[in-house]
């Protein structure tokens, strides 16, 4: 009995229109952060479940897609706790493998593994697919493609400054012209925690902060309360919910909110000397922002956290962000390296993309020329013309039967081909061919013996 | 406590340099596929497990990765079935998805899915990794890249012809000449076990037959007296253990031999005609040989079968296979689909390469230009012009800190730097940069007003 074929949910199929969008998503990031000095290094789809496992919380842990052990898996369970059937405890017994959920970690794996082969500071990028199974959505997918540039081995600002570029780089190359980067930094954030006195709920209230586009101040406030900070600190923090006006209103407002945290105001210094340099280098088409309620993963950066916005009128979550952390190689026993990375939501890149329409004219044309086939004869001098057409780069084939006119040039239409190249009787008695632009409707005879000339038309 | 990290065995980490190698032969294939017409499409990394299993055999379903269910997986599994603790009648119950182990079923699944979108004859080509639990050895990896071009929705034989150019072409663009693409046909092969009497005996005769390199004739023999072929049969097929001789004798000699079978005939006919339109359309460095013993997955290809041998020397498996089968999606419920297809092997290949010193010099070089960091107002030029040499593609970087000088040197060194830019204090006040040559030693100035000129120097 023939199955009726489907992929598993969360996944997708790409079809080569697709691909080729992607790929020059992927081709104009890739050359950037070449040109930035960033080298790739590819890492396996599976780790070791110890190297992922408790790395992103519990939830993180549920996740994570774990291989089942091959072979005689439920030899290594013992029977009293095979006879628990409880899912949690069996788990580890039967699986030592697991999909990769992140490129950071495997990242960290990576440098710790490799630190005597690696010149400092080691600036990597990778792409390729990780893993989550999580609920899918729109937008929301079990196996998706990350896209980070990182920097280990160098607390130098400088290496922010040269990330803000690279954004601004890419996106411009990719023609997305108005993209906002995002900019805060966890000290200041730790800083306005500690002058409100509320230190310890530093979590807390950045979270709720986080939400202020979405839930409006009440919402946050009343977030906030919620947790225990008190109505004088939320007084104190007021300053938070003004209008955000500009970079240097905002940096002057800060001045005065964290003039007594020490922290803050290191943070401070640190945001003004990033804004300052990209200030005096120039963006090309992107915007650098100051966005005090900006959190994503506290518990993470340490430093700088970046996010980038689409152009305004693009409906669409980030895509972009990251920032610096002090101590990625740690939980694998290499200490003191720091770090500051960013990554590029391809999937998100790609819709807006589309929506805007700046994906390249005729990206997915997979062919440029096509023979028709009119028979044994009139096949071979055409597959001699293909060969040298090949063989000079274009994308040229021939239809490998030959089937009815009609059906031949429909296969044509389908395919999107520019031009078709008709070598019937009387061309091969001409020792010649027929180029058809099937744009223009026109036609246009070339000698089989001076093929140059076409292939020059084309270039 | 820190953990001491480690891969899963079978699995690699790849640096910079072996991507940049890698990347080289994909490139080569990937540019050859296009202009050979073929289109790219993805699939996801696991498959709903019916997808796959049984398509492999019994040995293949034991090699299958199988990805644990998530949550609560036990709950799945009926307390009768629990209680026999059998891993085999447990797996289905606790796994859904399973990791690739090859490219064609997926993509079988995937012409079934999507045939209302696509146009016959669909060209496509794959290139992803596939995961295999296979004892890991030498060169035999449990992750892997796979590398397909098929044709699927054409009979025609020049499609057999134009993948024996593909291969010249790929192996021609990677300098690796000598390439033998040894051909055969399963019909000749059926031919043969028909016209000696062991028609039904053709899997275990063929597969005797493959070995002859291996354990040659007396060897061959001898296991195919053990499967119960006669000696009167083995002795009629006795043309076989001649020397090969050329491509005319073994024609010659095959004619002989298959004059009562007209499936034998058959395969001689199409065997026949790729040679000849291959000996017209002629060859850039590959040769295209007959071998009567060469059988790969035999149940599998229904007519052409194709291999390719490195350049004799190196001692090296095939680095290259595929063949005509006739009914790839009928096991998705789409009958009559003709298709054929070759793949690479990436791997191999990689290491002809290596051996034969044959990829590119500098083809790992990650950074072309590096400024040396001299503190803080010299960095700022140093910035700027970096900026400047990255819009223009190059690759460039500075220091991110000012470091000792030594330790500057020795990082532009070890990244292989081929120019170094200093821009000091004198530099500064005159607004030049130094470019200093690392293989000769030599140096130039330029103005920093004119970074063009050394931009044009550069290309």
């Amino acid at each position: 009995m023939a199955q009726k074929p489907s992929i598993p949910k969360g996944t997708r199929d790409f079809n080569p229109s697709e691909i080729a969008k992607r790929n020059y998503i992927f081709d104009t990031i890739k050359k950037n952060f070449q040109t930035y000095g960033f080298q790739p290094i590819e890492t396996p789809s599976f780790e070791n479940s110890d190297t992922l496992l408790g790395k992103y919380g519990e939830e993180g842990d549920r996740l994570i897609f774990k291989i089942l052990n091959s072979g005689d898996f439920l030899r290594k369970v013992d029977d009293a706790t095979y006879t628990d059937k409880n899912s949690n405890s069996i788990a580890p017994k039967i699986t030592e493998k697991a999909l990769r959920y992140d490129l950071t970690v495997p990242f960290a794996r990576y440098v710790v593994m490799h630190q005597n082969e690696l010149d400092f500071p080691f600036k990597r990028y990778q792409i390729q697919p990780v893993w989550r199974a999580d609920r899918p959505q729109k937008g929301r997918f079990r196996e998706f493609f990350q896209c980070d540039a990182d920097v280990v081995g160098s607390d130098s600002l400088l290496q922010e400054v040269e990330l803000v570029q690279l954004y601004d780089a890419v996106f411009s190359d990719l023609k997305l012209e108005g993209a906002t980067i995002k900019m805060n930094n966890r000290k200041i954030l730790a800083g306005i925690a500690e002058v409100i006195g509320a230190k310890d709920l530093l979590i807390d209230f950045t979270v709720a902060l986080d939400k202020l586009d979405k839930i409006g101040e009440d919402g946050v406030k009343k977030e906030m309360l919620a947790k225990g900070i008190t109505e004088k600190a939320i007084e104190k923090a007021s300053p938070l919910f003004l209008p955000q006006g500009s970079n240097n209103e905002q940096l002057e407002r800060l001045d005065g909110l964290l003039k007594d945290s020490e922290e803050g105001k290191k943070g401070l210094d640190e945001l003004r000397f990033i804004l300052e340099t990209i200030s005096a280098l120039g963006l090309q088409s992107a915007e650098l922002s100051i966005d005090v309620t900006l959190a994503r993963g506290l518990n993470y950066y340490t430093g700088a956290i970046f996010e980038v916005a689409a152009p305004e009128g693009v409906k669409m979550g980030s895509i972009g962000g990251g920032g610096r952390y002090d101590d990625l190689t740690g939980i694998f026993g290499l200490k003191n390296v720091s770090g500051v990375g960013i990554s590029f939501g391809l999937d998100r890149i790609y819709l807006v993309l589309e929506e805007l329409d700046l994906f390249p004219e005729a990206i997915d044309r997979s062919l440029q020329v096509l023979c028709v086939n009119f028979g044994e004869k009139e096949a071979m001098a055409a597959l001699k013309l293909v060969t040298q057409l090949r063989k000079a780069g274009i994308k040229a084939d021939m239809y490998p039967s030959s089937a009815k006119m009609q059906k031949q040039m429909k296969y044509a239409n389908n395919r999107n081909v520019p031009y078709v190249i008709l070598i019937g009787e009387q061309e091969l008695s001409n020792n010649s061919f027929v180029v058809k632009n099937m744009n223009e409707g026109s036609q246009l005879e070339y000698s089989l013996n001076n093929v140059g000339a076409f292939i020059d038309y084309l270039s």
